[in-house]
């Protein structure tokens, strides 16, 4: 916990909907519980406002999005709180210097094409060098495919240092995703069967009822792949997958992570379908009502061959996970909003019941947190017959404090905690796996499904002999049998 | 399932406690449910009733401790049940002959002293032997130690060959000792992790809070070691710790159980205070109210020396469980009714969090019935912290039948199914394990503890370094740390 108190907080776009509805609500509640007194924030956008304006567009805001909203507490958080407008280059950010007494966090709240230049002006305008630590935060996406990634880094580098930099992945600092690395490396009982010879299988799904809704400019040219898959799913699957570190350090968590992506197997261009399956959906209906299809939603052309559902197969060479297939798949407007970390161990050898399944441990996100075990016991009653048990652990208990993963995630940002950001390499490895896909996809057709679905059918040819995806429900495993 | 729809039932002390307050509501429970339509239910005892007695006797207990009771099931139940008075000899006995057409089960519902003369008049009367096969049931305790119980075997082997003859220990009926075994060998996440790398420790504990109640008679002449833990806590015991049956069957069953037994290191004469404590409650409070000490109870001596408490440390020489400590214990008058079979693991090799315990798997048996899974995880909320969660399964669901050990253990001698009870050897092996300790007690001035009490002070010294004993509650983990 170096010096933080007296350090500044600017935030680039600070007009823009990342700003009010997000940052502004974290540190609003950082600030409300006393986790965190900011001195001197800094909003920076190009829109000519004054800084009256900007205090009541973020007031009113907050009011919207903060749970209770306290106008003392505001009017106190309020006064380290100014606003300067200007444009993205290095003559205007210049006149920020001044203001900053010593270490700054630079928060670049910008659409992705921005986040180049930006960096790039805010190091022509010297204020990438102290006095105090200087501190770059980058949202994503980062890059658009593995050359892009690259070129963006390059625009970076020559003024911020890695060490520097904290890319956003706003589902590492979610709690489930914390506790996939807390869960496997406290309990002895996970840790002596997290390999291949005990798991024979992973799924992690997230699953939404939304539809592109207001962000189909940027949607319909990523799809779900870059928008889901690239980064927040296959960060989930390296805290699956990755080694135990020797030490809680942010340094030997993302080594460990890198490394598993790197061991992912690579998907050669001809073989995409048979490890990789886009789908768009169509007309359907949801919760009882009718759905407009994709290619009907406003703004998106008839002809449109992006994906709303991707599913990716991918094995990791190592010892550890010999074998053993990692799904992973995200859609819109499927069924449920429905989001989890499954995990399948292997039946067992012989099964004296004659009858029963293989065991899952489910890290639940959505609709709820929890932790599910779900195993075999005896039928109460009379007779020996098997059937399902569900053991469970709601993790967010009702009348605890709700954070968004950004509270997490500033406070690691001003504490210069980088475990919860992916390190460039890992970026890089992730393009380097969907990249191929990207390509074979370009002008694929992707399978339909009718909105409202648990997802197209053609997602079933990636499953191994014997497996089968999960449903987006609580009780996967029904029926018994007796002996 | 062979022919026993035209088999007779014959009770023998059909007048006593055991058949008033178990049997006859588990034979009417099978016959309401569909599952046993009995032809043929003989009460035999000394008392000289009438038949309508006897069968008023019955009706006026089952309307007591069967809920909810049918008038019209029972009119078409008792047409099957008649009654005989008569001397437990082969000359009254013999009068049964002629009204047993084909198969019979006969069930001592007797005094311990009279199992070993019944079931040789029943011999003596040639009852032992067909038309039909002819099975025996005797209630515990089979012995006083283990000479006695080598003598009892003596009386009755000449008569009945040991696959005619069924141990009943009603906690083999419960569902919660079933569930033992086919919880371990239907997951394979617990059958990878039974043994002493996975596993540190064993406890398994019933504690009461009733007193002797109506029992004193015998219970001053038992105490807990010879009335809970020699049957029904081995029994349990074994369950937890046996190798994995090649197959579910009766013999495999008990050769893997006695195995076990005898894999039980013995505990030298000199030795006993190590590894056993008896404890004797004194006064106390339990529920806010004063409660008498033992010796205050009607009929109790003021110097009795019995033990209302019992607890035994075993180790288990064997591969499997080299090193790893078994705990039981049992008493009377505790601070709760309580009673589950308790798993440990060890703690992980490396705690990168600086804090946490080692995990728990938990049989609960009382006061409800269900699974418990102690694990550890991130505190929800800011911050990296660990605190014990509790993944839980209800076992018996609201509103499911509830059934007493009695309807499955009948059910199970109908249908000659041996796996539910004690074969000869495991009885034996039992009895070779407490008689050392027996023999040391004889004399002993137990340990005192107050009612309402979690057991002697004393019962500290049987844990390992480490190790302790669990309270009698839910929440055994409590605290956590951060990093």
């Amino acid at each position: 916990m170096d010096h933080h108190d007296d350090m500044t907080l600017v935030l680039l776009g600070a007009t823009g909907d990342l700003t009010r509805r997000l940052l502004f609500p974290a540190i609003y509640r950082l600030y409300a519980d006393g986790k965190w007194s900011p001195k001197h924030i800094i909003g920076f956008a190009k829109e000519d406002w004054s800084q009256e304006k900007f205090l009541a567009h973020i007031e009113e805001n907050l009011k919207q999005f903060v749970e209770p909203f306290d106008t003392s507490t505001w009017k106190r958080l309020r006064d380290s709180i100014s606003y300067q407008a200007g444009d993205l280059d290095a003559k205007s950010l210049e006149g920020l210097k001044s203001r900053i007494p010593k270490a700054a966090v630079f928060y670049l709240g910008l659409p992705p094409q921005l986040f180049g230049p930006a960096a790039e002006a805010l190091g022509q305008a010297g204020l990438n060098r102290g006095p105090g630590w200087r501190r770059l935060v980058i949202e994503k996406p980062f890059g658009w495919d593995l050359p892009s990634a690259e070129a963006l880094r390059e625009s970076i580098a020559p003024w911020w240092d890695e060490d520097q930099i904290f890319r956003i992945d706003h589902f590492l600092g979610k709690d489930t995703a914390q506790n996939v690395l807390v869960f496997r490396f406290v309990n002895r009982i996970l840790g002596s069967l997290w390999d291949s010879e005990h798991i024979q299988q992973v799924q992690i799904t997230y699953a939404e009822t939304l539809g592109v809704e207001g962000r189909w400019q940027y949607y319909d040219r990523a799809g779900a792949l870059r928008d889901m898959l690239q980064n927040h799913l296959l960060q989930l699957f390296t805290l699956v997958a990755m080694e135990p570190p020797s030490d809680w350090d942010a340094a030997d968590l993302h080594n460990h992570k890198a490394e598993v992506l790197r061991s992912v197997r690579r998907i050669a261009p001809e073989r995409v379908a048979d490890f990789a399956v886009a789908g768009q959906y169509g007309r359907g209906t949801l919760e009882g009502k009718p759905v407009a299809g994709y290619t009907d939603e406003e703004g998106i052309a008839a002809s449109s061959t992006t994906e709303t559902y991707a599913a990716l197969k991918l094995f990791v060479d190592n010892w550890r996970w010999h074998g053993v297939p990692f799904y992973l798949r995200s859609g819109k407007r499927m069924a449920k909003d429905w989001a989890e970390i499954a995990v399948q161990w292997r039946p067992v050898p012989e099964n004296l019941f004659g009858a029963g399944s293989a065991d899952w441990l489910i890290f639940r996100m959505k609709p709820d947190e929890a932790i599910d075990l779900v195993m075999w016991a005896k039928r109460p009653g009379l007779g020996l017959y098997t059937a399902p048990v569900v053991l469970t652990s709601p993790y967010k208990k009702a009348g605890e404090i709700e954070y968004s993963a950004y509270e997490q995630l500033l406070l690691d940002v001003i504490q210069g905690d980088h475990s919860a950001f992916p390190r460039f390499d890992e970026v890089e490895e992730s393009w380097r796996i969907v990249d191929p896909i990207l390509s074979a996809w370009a002008n694929l057709q992707p399978e339909p499904y009718a909105a409202g679905s648990e997802g197209p059918a053609a997602q079933d040819r990636l499953m191994e002999p014997g497996l089968s995806w999960r449903h987006l429900s609580l009780n996967q495993a029904s029926g018994h049998e007796g002996v």
